[in-house]
């Protein structure tokens, strides 16, 4: 049985303690590279699969520092601290220029931990929107690879149809928000490493608040995982509720506040991201 | 004339190439350790001090790994790339424990632009608020040190009066929204590291949510820094808005959006963070 296309790009070769050979997937190009979302989930995977990893992924943030070029790249992952329950994790991913230079295209941080059972309350609750089946599939144009990797269907705040310049007139809390239900095309079952992957999936906001097409890319992302494995699993091949909303646009970058939930209405992740753009 | 308390727990010793000793403040103590803002402070200082730095602060991550010591503390601080008009930054900061080892005790990232203008916008405009002279300087129990550091008046969600386990019957949007004004108590002007230190000023929105005291401290924070030096130096010791609210609660850690305003309503910094707690 061959590999999920999700799974083969997760794929890492051991070369030394802490060193792992990975190469990008034409399977998840974006327009220039690899699909943030990948790049992250395979940081994800390889702290995971780690025989020292102490419990589950808790919070996440990872930097892309430049276009990570297609083809090999070089991951060095490290503990920086292991506590009773808790664990810190410092990474970063190389590559190699045309000039024969090593160059770092990524830098993060994670935690993962050993969860106990305490009070829990969920304050940010699912917003009622229509269930998956009665909403109809969302037809990209695939100008980018990745997507195809994905069933979406959307709720709010989809890619503008016209690209006019004319700023949304929404209310501003409406104005750059996006809903949609999402999960993997080919029923890959989602885990830490796909929802960080998921948490990457929305567009600029800065492309629907303006319906303006700028360059822009994400240059800082945040997950925060709040359910378990277990959590993750019983959403298995499930739609996941993606929402993201720009919150302040100022020269060159805007941040981005989001949450998945599950369809049961379980809270998975919030996300946050600092993405560049052009003008 | 003496240096304000806050620059002089900024100061640092350069050692050798990016590496700085520098040494926790008795007057910015918290329950155990130093205030984790007075932390990330001093390395926000430490970036925009150092001679290659390009720009300003735009997004800054620290994980807190274990409590600080009072005592020394050694910082190292690296530019992992410069781009044409981005820099990333990748710092810990290490203590000799008891046994004489050395402990990584905080990681990070970071990254400078310098910006252009573009479109802006900003879709997370301040609430309505009363006015700062308005409002009584809160009176607090000095717990701990560093709170004095601060004039603050409250407006909503301020520490629990009662400490009796009843859960807030607040809507949930306002269940663990704190609201604050917030200025240096002595009128030290703000700036990066201040900045970077005020998205670090409230307490943990558990306790506000249950009015029950339990454990708790930040594992990881996050900010994106919206607004440049001209408009940090425009609101100089005048008064900032600060606001935070709790996401999800969930086995022993829950995370909390924030954002801080100017008295004018500029958004300055929107702010994350992961937060343990015990029970």
């Amino acid at each position: 049985m061959s590999l999920h296309v999700f799974d083969a790009a997760l794929q890492l070769q051991p070369q030394a303690e802490g060193v792992y050979l990975g190469a990008t997937s034409p399977a998840w190009a974006n327009m220039v590279g690899p699909f943030g979302g990948m790049t992250a989930a395979t940081v994800v995977q390889a702290i995971v699969s780690h025989a020292q990893c102490l419990g589950e992924p808790v919070s996440l943030t990872v930097n892309y520092l430049a276009a990570i070029a297609d083809g090999a790249f070089t991951l060095q992952l490290r503990i920086a601290r292991t506590n009773r329950s808790t664990q810190h994790w410092v990474f970063d991913i190389r590559q190699t220029d045309a000039q024969g230079q090593s160059q770092c295209v990524l830098t993060g941080t994670a935690m993962t931990a050993a969860r106990r059972d305490t009070w829990s309350a969920n304050d940010l609750t699912m917003p009622e929107v229509p269930a998956p089946h009665t909403l109809p599939e969302t037809t990209i144009s695939p100008s980018v690879v990745w997507i195809t990797r994905y069933e979406m269907r959307g709720i709010a705040g989809g890619m503008p149809q016209v690209w006019n310049g004319c700023e949304s007139a929404l209310p501003l809390h409406e104005a750059s928000l996006s809903q949609l239900w999402v999960r993997d095309k080919v029923g890959r079952a989602l885990d830490f490493a796909a929802l960080a992957a998921t948490a990457d999936i929305f567009f600029p906001r800065v492309w629907l608040r303006r319906a303006h097409w700028t360059p822009a890319g994400t240059v800082s992302m945040t997950v925060y995982f709040h359910a378990n494995s277990a959590q993750l699993a019983q959403v298995g091949s499930g739609y996941v509720l993606a929402q993201a909303r720009g919150q302040i646009f100022h020269n060159g970058f805007f941040d981005q506040s989001g949450c998945l939930w599950s369809e049961a209405g379980v809270p998975l992740a919030t996300t946050h991201q600092l993405v560049y753009f052009k003008e």
